[in-house]
């Protein structure tokens, strides 16, 4: 980080106290690198090197790229992350004719390099502890709904004041502990990326959703990208005269890559866990959420998946569609199963029991605290209640994207007319425009057969729920479809420009039916807020107890925002009688090769393999390439693409998935399943340097 | 085997010579035991002493019990074999208010032993080869169908007379090499079985179908029967006044087991294998049985599945057949991954085309050989054609249970007119009384509307088929199921009595069916007939020249004959990165647990695991009770029940199944994935002993 971004005003206080670190859990704030006593784990730097505020350091050469991560991996922006994360551009550049995801896409020179609409890189420059002037909004006579829409907007106003005193700049407030500690991130923000280099699927995604959250993996999920800025180095959106970006630092790639027993760090940032909810969440998650999600997921993908099996055409717009909903519905999977097995919600529960008591053991604590574990219940509780129907409901415009355009111009019209802080997020100014492009996105992709029948499927199942929803009576689908212009982009921007009332009088079916449901979404809106400001406020004063009771501090969830994790190379014992080692090699990809999807090699790959052309990338010990490896870090989604770092801050491999049982990572860490997968920097290069002979990238890494 | 048993008349010749004996492939008919050099690889008795076909020896302890295998453990005729061995005979006793598949079931005396209807007891006593005899009748002129039926008439007259020269005793032509070599086989033949002791199904089929053909596995796959005889000692259908059969030899449990590394071998009755088989067999199992028997059954157990779900009484109906078809489904599917990932085909085809360049090398060979291969591939090529419509023509009378007992009857008729060597076998005399009973206990299971909606269903896949059926024009099933009568046992009884005119009368709707049918059947038949005679023909040349070739012998395909296998309790590594060790333990047990079927553990059982009250059968080293073994023996099924040995011939395991891999073992073994599964005794001792105090069969077999 460069002094020159640094916000005067910021504090470079350590805004957490970590946990004890002799445990390895933890996506540790970059705050608190400082106090984890790497070096004695095999850290080879300096914790300052690692992270300083005032000088360029290692996390500076961390990106962002959407809800992944990615590692500047050369002077000129290349950036290194996963096949799956750049899966969208390079389905968004593929015609049947060029399938850059069936045949793999790679870059001669820049100015082939292909543009990834809708895609952004972020890099962190600075934060700052802003608790109290969000929280200083929240007064003590307030309802849930207006405490939610008050530290709501307040951080809205703190982010637009940010960007507005840093013009070009991003500006976040994240909620750190819930209800409890708010800062504020700048990043910088490029709006020009683009597609260098991209693996054939058979080998960016070997294995598809059969061998996705499984160990071992024989994947080699990488992909290069690049960030571009304008000549004059501020963001700009893209254009052909805009030059790579030159990051304050790039990662050192490290051929000789890592091996079992070796520690590893990651960079990156995690979405979302939920180590500090109750055991009433965790038991909505596991009777409610998650067969709600594996049921209505599956059937949503087996659909599109017999739609774009007769017509590769189709096949491409659903493709990131379907691989999305696979992964999701494969982890609500995982951590069904991971949640009744290790039994994490009566574990967890039976923590509450000692807090309870040690609540009531004090009449002070009591009168204070002594609800406020049966409180939360009671909205968990009142929430499953009504939870399958309201899913549905909610469920309508993310089935249909149809009724997701129709949706956001009619939700947009209605909020854009509101102060801009007093808008929901997405069309605030500093957003609308992504808002817009994402729309576009979404409308090129349309296939309204795919939809209709989603849609179809979803309204079957909402005859069974008590919640009535007056609008959608009589409904007649083919109607709809056969009348809609929603497809039209034209027609599209057209909506866009119109007033609530031009609207309320569109005759686009799509355009009507949001019109009769609209109220009820605001409904559903307006009770989510209460139900958050309740829990805020709960949340908040649980991990103050908490603190007391245990005297120990708590690593904050994640919440996209950057972290450290840190580790070793090491298999695992899942079960009873198995063990897992931490490496696997380009004989595993072979064996796995049964020549039918998702089991497709190359017949390239497997004629060097046979032959045993390995480059310069060879396993010493193995004599084989390796392919992917296993590590006892702390991650979760959004860690896809972290660079995986040896004790010198070298890139040893790309990170890209969990284990099965850490699926329940989000829940629950522990030391002897909670492992994350890789793919070893071994098999990139021997893809892209011997496979696919981009010398040029290896040389502009600085390899030879 | 005892002298008084032993036919004067039998050569006590080693009827093949065995394979290389540094490999562990190998089902060694008993014949090769002396051969084996068991000595050097752990064997501490005498070849003698585990086989003498002139006095007791180890082998007069193991009995076939149906399709599998039990060993005597006391001298009163108690047997110990698989729980899913016993399962027909635990759902047979099984009321909705005593459920002994639910909770178990104990004799706590021998006179509350319950009979095991249906089943039978087998003890092998002498074998002769009669290859010269049975190959007599077929002559060079012979039409294939003749050739077929002139080698079954030949065989059972050989049997009838066997059967005649020896009251009581069963006698069985086996074909060893596929129209190469014939042993007779002379049994000790028992039909009063009963069950004595099993374990809940939730212990004794603990996985279910989602753990059944993979390791590691937690199964207590074991159960109790007893051998009854009459007073005189005579074979006898079951009668009170029976006593405890009591066996030449019986196998001594020895209860500290065996661990990694220890010799273990098995004796058994291990049913089909062809590894003698063309690649063009392969292919047709790969390419048309397989996945047709995947898709059929899957369906069909859903069906059944459904139907059981809703009431315990319909299901103890079902489970069985559930069960039973589950088993083959799931293997089935272990089948085909197995030949696709280890590319099986192409391998034998591989072996095929150095054969052939072998028999063209030479004119002599190239005129008699020439065509072989490629007539037998001729044989598949044309199966496969009308293999799917054929298949679902022959399973109309697997599928519907009503058609099966229509169609045995009518066919009984038919037979019974015969001179009885010219019969189908299950309709001669020595044979009817067993195919009866079974039609009793089809019977008693009858559950209407399941059987319509199967028949329904096969029905309707039917419709695709080029082949026509046209007795199956204008079926009305409504009408079919409500007016048949064949539920009822008195009016099935009597049409056992009619003859085919009385038949063809009988207005039975089932019976019209059939005798519409009938002539479709016999055409199948014959031409079933015609082409077992090619083969036959064929495969009898095939491994003489492939003895010539390889200037070797082979151990014939398993038959369902007694047979050794013997190798090493070891793990093994499925997969890059993935080993797995050879033995769980009771921890893994608690460990899979989750309450919801097929994982639940009855309280008792995780009470006493919890308190580590674990009686004297703690393994010294786990200090936990071991619960299953792994080890590459070569084995299929038919071995299920079979005793694991240690060295010195004493039981330390109940063999059940074999790794998900060695589902393969049918088609190809090999050592580094051919595993079978067996419990481990001290499990099956600490869950009758300690668990559920079963102390009277702890003392019968000798243990204190």
């Amino acid at each position: 980080m460069k002094q020159v971004y640094r916000l005067t005003t910021f504090a470079l206080l350590s805004l957490f106290t970590a946990t004890t670190v002799h445990s390895d859990e933890g996506m540790y704030p970059i705050s608190e690198i400082a106090r984890l006593n790497l070096s004695k784990k095999g850290l080879q730097l300096t914790a300052l090197e690692l992270f300083n505020p005032n000088e360029t350091c290692l996390i500076d050469g961390i990106c962002r790229v959407n809800g992944c991560t990615g590692s500047f991996v050369s002077p000129e922006g290349l950036i290194i992350t996963n096949h799956h994360c750049a899966y969208r551009a390079i389905q968004s550049a593929s015609t049947t004719k060029n399938d850059y995801l069936k045949n793999g896409f790679q870059a001669k020179t820049k100015a082939t390099e292909i543009p990834a609409a809708g895609y952004t890189v972020r890099v962190t420059e600075a934060f700052s502890d802003v608790s109290t002037e969000v929280l200083s909004v929240a007064k003590a006579d307030m309802s849930f709904v207006d405490r939610s829409k008050a530290i709501s907007r307040k951080r809205k106003l703190i982010e637009k004041r940010a960007e507005e005193n840093n013009p070009g700049m991003r500006a976040e407030v994240a909620e750190m502990f819930t209800g409890k500690t708010y800062v504020l991130f700048l990043y910088t923000y490029i709006k020009d990326v683009r597609l260098v280099f991209a693996p054939p699927s058979s080998i960016g995604n070997f294995g598809g959703d059969v061998d996705n959250w499984e160990w071992p993996r024989h994947t080699g999920d990488f992909s290069f990208m690049r960030a571009y800025v304008a000549p004059d180095g501020s963001t700009a959106d893209y254009s052909p005269d805009n030059v790579p970006y030159q990051p304050k630092r790039f990662i050192q790639v490290a051929p000789q890559g890592a091996n079992e027993g070796d520690y590893v760090m990651l960079l990156g940032y995690p979405g979302r866990t939920a180590r500090h909810k109750t055991s009433s969440f965790l038991a909505f998650e596991q009777d409610v959420r998650l067969p709600y999600i594996v049921d209505l997921y599956g059937r949503q993908i087996n659909t599109m998946e017999k739609a774009g099996e007769q017509d590769r055409a189709v096949a491409l717009t659903l493709l990131s569609r379907i691989k999305s909903l696979a992964n999701t519905e494969k982890r609500s999977r995982g951590q069904l199963k991971g949640l009744t097995r290790k039994q994490i919600v009566e574990k967890r529960a039976a923590e509450e029991q000692k807090l309870q008591a040690y609540i009531d053991a004090d009449p002070v604590r009591k009168a204070t605290y002594g609800k406020l574990l049966s409180n939360i219940d009671s909205v968990y509780q009142k929430m499953s209640e009504t939870a399958a129907a309201e899913a549905n409901f909610q469920n309508l415009r993310s089935t249909s994207q149809l009724l997701r355009l129709a949706f956001t111009i009619y939700d947009a019209a209605h909020e854009r007319k509101k102060p801009d802080l007093e808008r929901e997020s997405a069309y605030m100014d500093r957003n609308f425009s992504q808002t817009v492009s994402r729309l576009m996105m979404i409308q090129k992709d349309l296939n309204l057969d795919v939809d209709q029948s989603l849609l179809a499927q979803l309204l079957e199942r909402m005859k069974n729920d008590a919640m009535e929803v007056p609008a959608l009576d009589g409904l007649e689908l083919d109607d709809l479809y056969s009348e809609t212009q929603l497809k039209d982009p034209k027609f599209l921007q057209s909506c866009l420009n119109q007033t609530i009332e031009q609207l309320n009088a569109n005759s686009d079916p799509f355009i009507q039916l949001i019109v009769k449901l609209y109220p009820q979404y605001l409904e559903l809106r307006e009770s989510s807020k209460a139900r958050d400001g309740q829990l805020g406020l709960c949340y908040g004063e649980l991990i103050t107890l908490k603190q007391q009771f245990l005297e120990t501090d708590f690593v904050p969830d994640a919440n996209g925002t950057l972290r450290l994790t840190f580790g070793t190379v090491r298999g695992y014992s899942p079960e009873d009688a198995v063990y897992k080692s931490p490496a696997t090699t380009l004989s595993g990809v072979v064996a796995k090769t049964t020549g039918v999807a998702p089991f497709i090699t190359p017949d390239k790959v497997l004629n060097m393999a046979e032959k045993r052309d390995f480059g310069p990338y060879m396993h010493p010990e193995l004599k084989d390439i390796p392919i992917a490896i296993l590590y006892d870090t702390d991650t979760t989604g959004g860690n896809s693409g972290s660079p995986i770092l040896n004790g010198k801050g070298q890139l040893v491999g790309v990170n890209f998935d969990r284990a099965f049982e850490a699926t329940i990572n989000d829940f629950a860490w522990n030391t002897e399943y909670s492992r994350s997968i890789g793919v070893d920097i071994r098999y990139v290069l021997w893809i892209t340097d011997t496979v696919y002979g981009a010398k040029h990238l290896i040389r502009e890494m600085g390899l030879n």
